[in-house]
């Protein structure tokens, strides 16, 4: 459904990214090479599985295409290896990160949108799409999720669901639409990093 | 399936309790405004979501109509900006949400059973309507269930799930068996919190 | 599909230990009865539940047949009132839990390939349905899971899972080559309790 083999190389580079982040919070807690692999899967492809439970879509894609799953173990041992040297490529991962997001969310929304899911929650599902693997990573390791805490990460993903299923309303589909979108959700999670935005917090 | 326009206001009432308890858990750990929402929506929301996936309903009524998702969303927003006020009406919020777990795990046995779910999976599913968003939103929040440690709640939800699935084998469906039960568990549950009842913990 | 009587009393064997394993973590919480009976539940059926869902085989066992449920439940049950007798049979335990690993990979990876799941992904699945119980066991009791950080336990289940999809290719179905794959994947992990094998961890 997502499309042709420039938005599978796209996917599955946001796979890698997405277990790069999990593999390294299992780095952080000692885990050993099999948690390490089993964080990193779960952080990449956690959200679209329960999309895909959502949706109806049996087996999920993680289980169905071969190609996500050894990606996302390639991407968490090559992190269990090399991570001393990861910090130098901080700011490469979290432009990689951004761009994942961004994706995830266009597919995700656009997936569920085509499986007969309204828009309201499709939107909700869209940006499950793109959050789920981060939660996943969170609870393995022991976090309370960080995407609940603070920082714009999860109101971009659904600002730009919302954005794709009006541009799906008005016949916007097919590849240029979709990379758009992605493109608009990237920037904007970049430029929230660089100024700090957050969202707010109750008054206690 | 849960009957006609009074059973939607009873349902969404008790979407809208359990997501304030979701909610003020979010507000109690600093979450954002985002966190807070996506808290109470789990709160809300997770035990029947959970439920629909395993009867294979989907996608689940919480993606699949708007006004589930949009009742959870707005008591929660209300719980971030009164949340200082709520401890005036914390009596009215306990007795709100053991109507809530008389009427989902009702409607949850009910969904089970004409999903032709066997008894016994039926009682467990229509508990597990009932306590799915309480364990979601203390798992996101980085607690250890409450509703596993102490107090009469999952039994309640136990008994009147059995109730009503007897009650299905008699014959006896639609609106007046179904309140019937939903009342008596929750008066069962307010009698547990006024006389303090709790189960028994194993001797060290 | 996993067979005949012999296979139900060997896979209710192998809930039975799972459910035994959780109940034991609820106990060491504190837990109420209802709380130890639950992770009990969840240990031993967790796994296949997860499984169950991502191939479309609604409603899961764990709800469709009254037996896992009920035998899970009397073996929680059972260790709430005879806890501090265990330790006794520790050794016993451990044998049974490596036979159970054993089991409930094989028929988990037969299941997922018997419903048209490509290799890759079954191999996936079957070791999903021997650790899902144990990482939800953990995650119900406030434990980072014990699988992720040391000992060679799901690195047998996937070796076993490779074996049983290649038997599977070579046209090896039936009783006796998935009994094979049990005996040799708990033979497997007595061997690695026995001479403490683990698995790597990053280098800091």
């Amino acid at each position: 459904m997502t499309g042709g083999y420039g938005l599978l190389v796209a996917d599955l580079i946001g796979v890698a990214v997405f277990a790069a982040s999990g593999a390294s919070a299992g780095v952080a807690k000692r885990f050993d090479l099999f948690g390490v692999a089993f964080v990193g899967f779960a952080a990449a492809l956690g959200g679209g599985i329960a999309r895909d439970l959502v949706i109806g879509a049996v087996p999920p894609l993680a289980f169905a295409d071969w190609r996500y799953a050894v990606t996302a173990v390639l991407a968490s041992v090559a992190v269990f290896w090399l991570h001393p040297k990861l910090h130098r490529v901080r700011r490469t991962v979290l432009v990689l990160d951004a761009a994942g997001l961004g994706l995830f969310t266009a597919t995700g929304t656009l997936k569920a949108l085509d499986a007969g899911v309204p828009p309201v929650g499709a939107c909700l599902l869209g940006m499950l799409t793109a959050i789920g693997g981060g939660l996943t990573r969170d609870l393995l390791t022991g976090e309370i999720p960080i995407v609940l805490q603070r920082d714009i990460y999860a109101v971009v993903a659904l600002g730009g669901a919302i954005l794709v299923t009006i541009g799906h309303r008005l016949g916007l589909t097919g590849l240029g639409p979709l990379v758009t979108a992605a493109v608009l959700m990237t920037g904007l999670r970049l430029l929230a990093l660089y100024r700090r935005w957050s969202a707010p917090v109750a008054v206690p």
